[in-house]
């Protein structure tokens, strides 16, 4: 429960956000926020291409047996009626779990909100300038939902992608839709009401099924608050949201400059995030003479006992959670932006094993709370040792060799299945075109703008 | 949390009651489940078909913008696309507030589960015996989920209907299909980690909405369960559903004989469920000589103090949660069974003014739990004084009785829709038939079965 001195805090402080939110333009947006915007397009795109292709998508798919309709799915040549585009959408952007990630949401609000996005402004005719803005505030909203319930929300074991995904979607279609305030309030509680997701569900399809239902609560909240109102107490009240779904912990927001999609992170392998670090320590180890020998200890925080310390793999996927398995992968220079680079096969291999067999993992507590660091000392034959750390908790300060490496990224997992010329295109369009329309972004990574051979 | 003991005694209770459940068939009910099962399903068709008849519902189909298709919306000559059907089927059996409750479960089961089973078995084919058996079954699930997060759940502001409701339609859905052990679970934990509902909604429209979507979410938890396994831990494990959703005041299941359906209530009376035994109370009251200048004091739990307690309402609304308005109401001959007994006209007559202002509510400590109570203590002129006690909390005894009740107020929700010779037939469809098929069943309350000039 929440005191009423509480409740009347967190009214006004949402009054302001709202306020500031409704009336925002792409010109009151600072360059780092909009080219971070483009970014987690770019990378939402990317996965959802590659997601769309997957076997287990086409399963996801046949159970939910869509009807026909307008709405592009991306990835493929097909058109769904919107609700079902917009679920299987949303779901196969997140299926690689290989999309943006925000820490102080703990999750991944772009799988949500670009989803619902990209839905309604296939019906407006919205821009991408407006897209790129609504997505800045669909994650300053759902920012400021998950500093009200964080950590306590994460710990107790929702997932953050479903639950808070569902007020960052509505606020973002609020705002392309230029709702009222009293409408924004509405939706909000709309919100909340059908906020869901437990963590219990990592491992299953469950999991980007939580972003195709939150992206669909917060389309349905947008349009539900134009035809009946409420006055925020599902997310405010007594007994509303962030009373029932902050579990223990709870700590006083933490006050941020700019906005809340500025700390966005972005994969560069196809592991957990957290094991991230752990791949490009790797790539520096690799050069070092005499690793052939050397013990190696990795030292993270204790609350990546339960995430990816599997210490001996033998599936892809389990692969993917593995401090041991991602540094030593990565240490014998395999590309492990790619889902070859985790296959069994190379689990079994020798020099793999002789290597993985040297590392020890240290739980070190001072690195709580700093999950995406790792540090690394290595001990050589012949007693002379080597330490680096590595921390993919900050987001990037250089926004130009960050865009090209989610090119890259981009371009690996898109070239498949559009080919090597629209995939250029498409990612141009994306990064660089302020004009285009939704539909015409939606074409560009469904139907062929250009045929592939007049070029 | 919940300790790995309390796990282990759930997973071997919810094993027994999934392979007592996945057995069952319409030969192992008695009769009183099976009435019973008939009397909701009844009540359920009347609901939803003057609920589609609402203007509510007219604007709710309208921002779900529904894909045409095989299923038929009950109550309209239409059919559109599953998903659609069977929430906006849901939204409307819901949106009158008129359906059955079950105590044990703080909601109303039928409410998500006939939807969900109508729109699988409109696939399936299935027969009403079967429909009856699965909804039973998910009754029955839906009230062991109850029995290990009640009153805590309800009490913290969870709105059971659209929570626990997803556990029932997605056992139900489960039973329909004939899925396997494996498969249940699964399903019951796809259906874990989609419950959502805040009773900080009630009075809005999102409120029938919490059914439409765990009438889907359950459905498409069952499908979930074909694709993707996962081993019961997001309903029993440490941060699973009854650990996170259980609010405070958790207390031991209690111990029933027969089905969970058993329990079932229906309402009478177009008012809250918390109000019906105020109108049985008022209309034995009308009887009183001398009742129009008696003191009246009304008993009831200090728990409806915040749930139909309104002293002197003004709107329709307001008057079916006021024990004041609907016990004066009735006791001046007002067939409280109609909505147009609750016209704000009536609540400007004198003569009610008068009755209603001669009440005063009492709340008893002793009626704490026994919500459906009231005492009535009428002291008249002479000093005379009467007293009764009505309560609804009980179950009928005499099923006959509540059945022909039950026509009643199937037939003035139904006829001004559907004419009074299919109302005749949809009714004793329901009642009578067992070799019926579902897609019969539907028809028989969207589509004309005979027209009606030729009989």
């Amino acid at each position: 429960m929440i005191t009423s001195a509480e409740q009347q805090h967190l009214d006004a402080s949402l009054r302001l956000l709202i306020e500031r939110c409704r009336s925002l333009t792409i010109d009151d947006l600072n360059s780092r926020a909009i080219i971070t915007a483009r970014h987690s397009l770019l990378d939402w795109f990317g996965c959802a291409v590659a997601g769309a292709n997957e076997p287990a998508a086409r399963r996801f798919r046949g159970i939910m047996d869509p009807a026909p309709g307008d709405t592009p799915l991306i990835g493929t040549p097909d058109s769904l009626h919107w609700r079902d585009a917009l679920v299987i959408n949303a779901f196969n952007g997140h299926l690689l779990d290989f999309d943006d990630m925000l820490p102080s949401f703990s999750g991944h609000p772009s799988a949500v909100v670009v989803p619902a996005l990209l839905t309604v402004g296939e019906q407006t005719g919205a821009g991408v300038d407006k897209l790129l803005t609504a997505l800045v505030v669909g994650t300053e909203v759902g920012d400021w939902v998950a500093s009200h319930v964080l950590p306590g929300h994460y710990d107790a074991g929702w997932h953050a992608t479903g639950t808070l995904g569902t007020f960052a979607a509505a606020a973002a279609v609020c705002h392309l839709r230029g709702l009222s305030h009293d409408e924004w309030i509405s939706a909000l509680d709309a919100a909340a009401t059908q906020a869901a997701g437990l963590k219990a569900m990592f491992g299953t399809l469950a999991k980007p099924m939580h972003a195709g239902n939150a992206s669909q609560a917060g389309v349905v909240a947008a349009s539900l608050s134009t035809i009946t109102s409420s006055s925020g107490r599902a997310l405010n009240g007594e007994t509303g949201f962030i009373s029932n779904y902050r579990g223990a912990g709870t700590v006083p927001p933490a006050r941020r400059e700019g906005f809340a999609i500025e700390g966005m992170l972005y994969k560069t392998y196809a592991s957990c995030f957290m094991t991230q670090a752990a791949v490009d320590a790797g790539a520096q180890a690799a050069t070092l003479p005499g690793l052939d020998r050397a013990l190696i200890t990795l030292s993270v925080s204790p609350k990546l006992a339960d995430v990816c310390a599997i210490e001996d793999p033998r599936t892809s996927n389990d692969a993917k959670f593995s401090l041991h398995a991602t540094f030593a992968l990565s240490a014998l220079g395999f590309d492990l932006s790619t889902e070859e680079a985790f296959h069994p096969d190379n689990l079994q291999d020798p020099a793999y094993q002789d290597l993985r067999e040297r590392i020890t993992l240290r739980f070190d507590p001072e690195l709580a709370g700093q999950e995406p660091r790792i540090g690394v000392h290595i001990r050589r034959a012949r007693g002379e040792s080597w330490d680096t750390t590595v921390d993919r908790g900050q987001p990037a300060t250089d926004l130009a060799a960050r865009e090209k490496q989610l090119v890259q990224k981009f371009t690996r997992l898109v070239e498949p299945h559009l080919g090597a010329t629209r995939t250029r295109l498409a990612s141009d369009l994306i990064l660089h075109s302020s004009r285009t329309t939704i539909p015409e972004l939606t074409a560009a990574t469904t139907q062929p703008l250009i045929p592939e051979t007049t070029i």
